[in-house]
């Protein structure tokens, strides 16, 4: 009996009503042609193949609960799924969960995860088509992401050649920036759930988003760019329309970077058998990462070649290609191996998560 | 420096390295147009749509590392998605894996892992296509599986019918006699791995066969037949062929058995708003079960009827289709709602993760 504060948990719905409430939140788009509630989904493959990438998200190490809100967890973990399938040149077409949950995670708490999953699905016209659910002492999140190609040749790391070009398109550095805050205790508010309608087409909430023209940062633009940064590492904003046209503009080579930007080059170097040169001052340090590094006294191009999470997407083009503006070069394809930058030997810059 | 005893862990390799092993030991069928290595896979879908299915497993629920082999768990998890898709009438074309395991796991553990993956695979003729891999306190695998249906309506649990009979293929209460056995302690031996070649098509490890004729279970009778009801908890066996073949009899619901046979049916009845009536005579106490329920002294047709995890099929037919041999008509449709048993009630009878 519940007399002071009710918090409604997992646990008081039980499983199948974990499951009811959570399909009751979730629209179907065109390509589900079956959802929630049977044994499998069924989605729509037109093209007669399609591409599918999975994550496991673990509470503690992917996300904390008292540093992002369930809606902000549920848009993150859809948004680095959904990247993984633009960055093969494809559109998602839908996603499936499965879910590890403690019995007294509040209902609030599913709901607004749910909510985000939904949202981040919508950018890009896709749905949450089906799950799992089984308890567990942390949050887990399992999440597959299907897309289809529209009958274009997926794009994959291997198709480097010497004498094209490497460019990005999305944000780099922004969520190491933010992870950094908060590791400093710059801890910022957890975003709480919005209507899709509120928010620009960056994924950010309307109240962080630059007003006017930025001069130099005084202290409450300060603050609002360091919230920016945080926000950042809580939701990530991938390009994903970027991933088709990169492909239709004939890329021979892309990837998402989640591990950061050298070490996921490094993986292209490999994988064409080609060497990657880079030139630091092609890249933009955005106000975000330039004012976090200011904060936090170090140097922000560090968070731009190696930090994660951003899911920016990096190819590489002939360099004849027409590239639109979304995408800025940033080097170049060369015989040889690894990836440089500024003539200089990179190592493994980014981020292994078993050592 | 290891001097006296060297175990090799996934700390060890690194992610990467645990990545190109995982990925080293895994075969690429036909339909796996593009394996592990890329941001995403590429699975073909000549259906023109794809069945998709996913499942979350934690160490501690759903397996426990003493009582079962990575293999084993490789296995199981495996089985438990591919059954899912035979559940809609579709053959598997692939799955993908996301895999949180501890710094200390041994390698060996891991491979074994990964040849259960592979192995119960390629009984359908299906490859691991893709995964991901991050740490975790325990091992954690999010595996989702995807099918083809061949031009076939799917199978749900919505078509039901009064008149309609209700059958089932492949084992019943096997594996929840071997989790009992395993709670009374009664151990055994977690199965090792061993090359595909040595196992019938029952999944089941050659030296557990029943061989010769069946009498009255002396000593040596009864051990072997509790080992097979303990191996059938490591490793279901779910009859997959039968799921298209219930597609292509006419089959107007089936589901695979995972919760327990009560509780999955009145999903049926409950998504097709018909009552399913049982006949407690028409099931089989397999041997094994029998031998089980004799040694803890309880009544078999409890884990028959409420057992989870053995992923047998039960559908509904035409009263008028001929079924084959793999099939057991165990009861029939008719209007209403719920479950019973020889007239009498049944409530939830299965397994719900919350309570």
């Amino acid at each position: 009996m519940c007399v002071r504060r009710c918090v409604i948990t997992v646990g008081d719905l039980g499983e199948f009503g974990a499951v009811t409430r959570i399909s009751g939140r979730l629209p179907q788009g065109a390509a589900v042609l079956l959802g929630p509630g049977d044994d499998a989904a069924m989605v729509s493959a037109p093209d007669g193949r399609v591409v599918v990438s999975t994550d496991l998200l673990v509470e503690g190490r992917h996300f904390r609960r008292d540093w992002s809100s369930g809606y902000d967890v549920g848009r993150k973990a859809a948004a680095q799924n959904l990247a993984d399938i633009a960055a093969m040149g494809a559109v998602p077409t839908a996603i499936v969960v499965g879910l590890g949950m403690p019995a007294d995670l509040p209902v609030d708490w599913l709901d607004a995860l749910t909510d985000g999953f939904r949202d981040e699905c919508a950018v890009v016209g896709a749905s949450v088509a089906g799950g799992d659910t089984t308890r567990g002492d942390l949050v887990v999140l399992g999440v597959t992401a299907l897309g289809d190609l529209g009958g274009r040749a997926p794009v994959t790391r291997s198709g480097a050649r010497p004498g094209q070009v490497v460019a990005v398109a999305g944000r780099l550095g922004h969520a190491a920036a933010g992870l950094a805050l908060l590791e400093a205790g710059r801890t910022g508010t957890p975003t709480e759930e919005r209507p899709l309608g509120e928010e620009d087409r960056t994924g950010r909430p309307a109240e962080d988003r630059p007003r006017g023209r930025a001069g130099r940062a005084g202290g409450d633009d300060v603050e609002r760019l360091l919230g920016e940064a945080v926000a950042a590492h809580r939701r990530p904003c991938p390009p994903y329309a970027c991933g088709p046209e990169a492909a239709r503009l004939g890329a021979s080579a892309m990837l998402d970077v989640s591990d950061g930007l050298l070490q996921d080059l490094g993986h292209v170097a490999a994988a064409s058998g080609v060497r990657v040169e880079l030139d630091s001052a092609a890249f933009a340090v955005d106000a975000p990462v330039a004012a976090a590094a200011e904060a936090l006294g170090v140097d922000p191009l560090g968070w731009v070649l190696t930090g994660g999470d951003d899911h920016a997407l990096a190819a590489v083009f002939p360099a004849e290609v027409r590239l639109g503006p979304s995408w800025r070069v940033v080097g170049r394809v060369v015989a040889g191996q690894g990836v440089s930058v500024d003539g200089r030997e990179t190592g493994h810059g980014g981020w292994d998560h078993f050592r």
